[in-house]
């Protein structure tokens, strides 16, 4: 009659298995260690948002990313919907800016803009430099696509309340150091500064009011290269501007824009005292493409991936706003479904920290005897080790908790019968080769210990 | 000329200041470690559904509970919204289903109904029966009040595919694992099998159609007393009854329910012997409030808080809304923020686990000095160890530098100047009393270490 109800979660969303659940929590906890080891201390924000705080005063692009939520309660009566609707009768009904009006509140699309509202609200709290990491899902509406996922984790690493160059030290640092956690230490930093590609754009006599096309074409130099790139560039700001503009942005050293690439150059020694990494350069094309950011960009490639594994850069004015004063920050970001894509593809992906047994459950007068040797194992201290009885029907044959041992992905499964029970002895059953051990329960510890 | 854009979370949710956060993450993985080490294994689902996965049939009651999100693109042009409306000028239209239809999509409100779906779709592939936990945020628009949040965790353990009672031994033990975990080994655990009250309605001569009606009034015992509880059960359903109703429940023993309470038993004894904890006992009274329980319910509490602070049951048909096969489960869960509530009380909740130390930078030439003594420091394995560099202007003058460190939490800040980094020195500041030591790094670690 009715339709199916869906099993599967929606489109462009996601469940995930145990092993991926365990790949991601571990990964998330790696993360957070390395953060707040340098001394970033975590924050939270709802998942939940006003509606004006993320479409801000102007809306712009970011409104086609949110997930709107609808009204509750009375806000929601027929009255007031009705009213919403106003004459029903008249002329050219905006019935899209009518819905609209029925959503109350969003699901944040980035970590950056709660930040922004939660250092406007607590920051005179804070200390300051405030130094703060922030990890957790946000939801965008996009086509869904390969690779795109409509929920998805950010790990957000920000200074705010300064300008100084020291901010993207910590801050790239902190991002490269979880990175290096992970073994990969073939990261590759590229920076840039935003504001000596304006200066270069001023220098070739491209007006104030083309830098910001000319910067979208720029962007694009990693996708289309950089012939095309020239190309559309002329015919935005002309062919003398274009030649003197690629002239300025090549010779990076000398006259041009010494204060900012002197800057540059700091953070990337920083960073090479602060980590050990040594694979940072500039790229005087990067340009990452939220409009929010100020002066420094910068983002992470890995050689396995086509694209970012991670970004940040400077954004000065976010916190504008929400009223306040002006507060400089720096932040950057953790691609964490790519890293996950990294780390998944490795051999160790699968692999579990520790010994896994299963407590198979000969006959009902068996389990206490059972369950007693499974908690003796537990605290026992043994690194990583996990503990799983047999939670089905005792009656159920042999063959099948048998079944349910491999298939939970067990090593070892135990088991005793009364004899055994009456020894204070457990049979051990290697699952992988077969081999069957009868063991006191001293050795059946340091066995697992041991292996 | 606009309203400000609020700095607040919207009403009913919360941001996480760092101290919070902390105790939070520590929380949710010291229970992860106690599930999974009991052999459960992680899974996680999207937080948002399909509306027809939340809604199931009915609707119901759950319908208040849900943040309905709106459609989004096409699905909303003006169009599809006009044609929803249909002729504007007809009679009586009913708004309140015109907005419903607006909505497509939900936040989930709790994370059993997930995993029902979960495991109709994947059921086949996973171990039977399958030990599942699944720990993140659901969200209820529930009128905002205190103590009562809008977006909450929840701590869910799952046991699907058997009606063994030994899956009851399982989920509670891993609780009450959970709870002593945290040196919470005072709580009690509250049993009750719904099937044994059924069975008492019964024989007291009550018809099947007023069950429902005398369990909800039962289930208010707690609340308001066993006078007012007799009383409203004697309007529902009958002096004599309600006399005959209450003598069966008190009578455990004896030849009523023989069945029910053997088994209520044998858990008990089981997680005794799984736990080597002592507080459970069986309360009659017990009904829990979700009406898909089918069996067992049990609920935990803590003499430092009204009310419980978990609990959970057997719902032996709730994959049936997806079609499948009837599956029997059981699960519970921790009621994440009430534990959090005890566990910030106690003395210890503040205290973190390590050092924290706070580099300043006494002139821009000891930067690399200090950057080289944070990365010595970092490598040199000292647990839970917090090094933070100082992140903003180094012109800032020194007492800028130390309130920083001071209302970072640092235990002591580390500077040095020209002099004693020629002689790989660190002068260590005690924030607490002010004592200054000149220390080799080595020493400094060692320090740290020990302390």
């Amino acid at each position: 009659m009715s339709n199916p109800i869906p099993t599967a979660p929606p489109s462009g969303f996601r469940d995930h298995m145990p092993d991926a659940c365990e790949l991601r929590a571990r990964a998330i906890e790696t993360i957070s260690r390395v953060y707040r080891a340098r001394g970033f201390q975590q924050i939270a924000t709802s998942a939940v948002e006003d509606l004006a705080v993320l479409l801000g005063k102007g809306g712009g692009e970011n409104e086609k990313l949110i997930f709107k939520i609808m009204k509750r309660g009375e806000k929601l009566s027929p009255e007031r919907v009705g009213a919403l609707l106003g004459d029903p009768t008249r002329p050219n009904i905006d019935y899209r800016e009518i819905a609209d009006q029925l959503a109350d509140l969003g699901l944040r699309f980035d970590l950056t803009l709660p930040l922004a509202r939660f250092y406007s609200k607590y920051g005179s709290t804070l200390p300051r430099p405030f130094k703060a990491f922030n990890i957790g899902p946000v939801w965008r509406a996009e086509r869904t696509q390969k690779g795109r996922y409509r929920e998805f984790y950010q790990c957000d690493v920000d200074i705010v309340g300064t300008d100084a160059w020291a901010a993207e030290v910590e801050v790239i640092s902190a991002i490269v150091a979880a990175f290096q956690a992970f073994g990969l230490s073939d990261v590759e930093v590229v920076l840039n500064d935003r504001t000596l590609v304006y200066e270069a754009m001023r220098l070739a006599g491209i007006p104030d009011d083309k830098h910001a096309a000319a910067c979208i074409i720029i962007d694009k130099l990693d996708k289309i290269g950089i012939d095309k790139v020239r190309d559309e560039l002329k015919d935005a700001v002309g062919h003398d501007e274009t030649a003197h503009l690629q002239q300025t942005l090549l010779s990076q050293s000398g006259a041009f824009a010494g204060e900012q690439l002197e800057r540059l150059n700091s953070v990337i020694n920083g960073v090479r005292k602060a980590t050990g990494h040594s694979g940072l350069r500039i790229d005087p094309s990067l340009m990452r493409g939220f409009d929010y950011y100020t002066g420094a960009v910068f983002e992470f490639r890995h050689p396995s991936f086509k694209g970012s594994i991670g970004g940040g850069g400077r954004y000065d004015k976010l916190t504008e706003k929400f009223g306040g004063p002006q507060t400089p920050a720096c932040g950057g970001s953790i691609g964490f479904e790519r890293l996950l894509d990294i780390l998944s593809q490795r051999s160790d992906a699968r692999s579990r920290a520790g010994k896994r047994v299963c407590l198979l459950i000969q006959s009902e007068e068996m389990r206490g005897y059972m369950l007693d040797i499974a908690q003796r194992l537990l605290r026992a201290n043994i690194p990583d080790l996990v503990v799983d009885v047999y939670p089905g029907e005792v009656k159920a044959r042999m063959d099948i908790q048998s079944k349910y041992a491999k298939n939970s992905g067990a090593h070892f499964s135990l088991i005793a019968g009364p004899d055994e029970a009456n020894s204070d002895l457990i049979r051990r059953h290697d699952i992988s080769n077969g081999d069957e051990k009868v063991l006191p329960f001293d050795d059946l510890a340091a066995s697992l210990r041991a292996d």
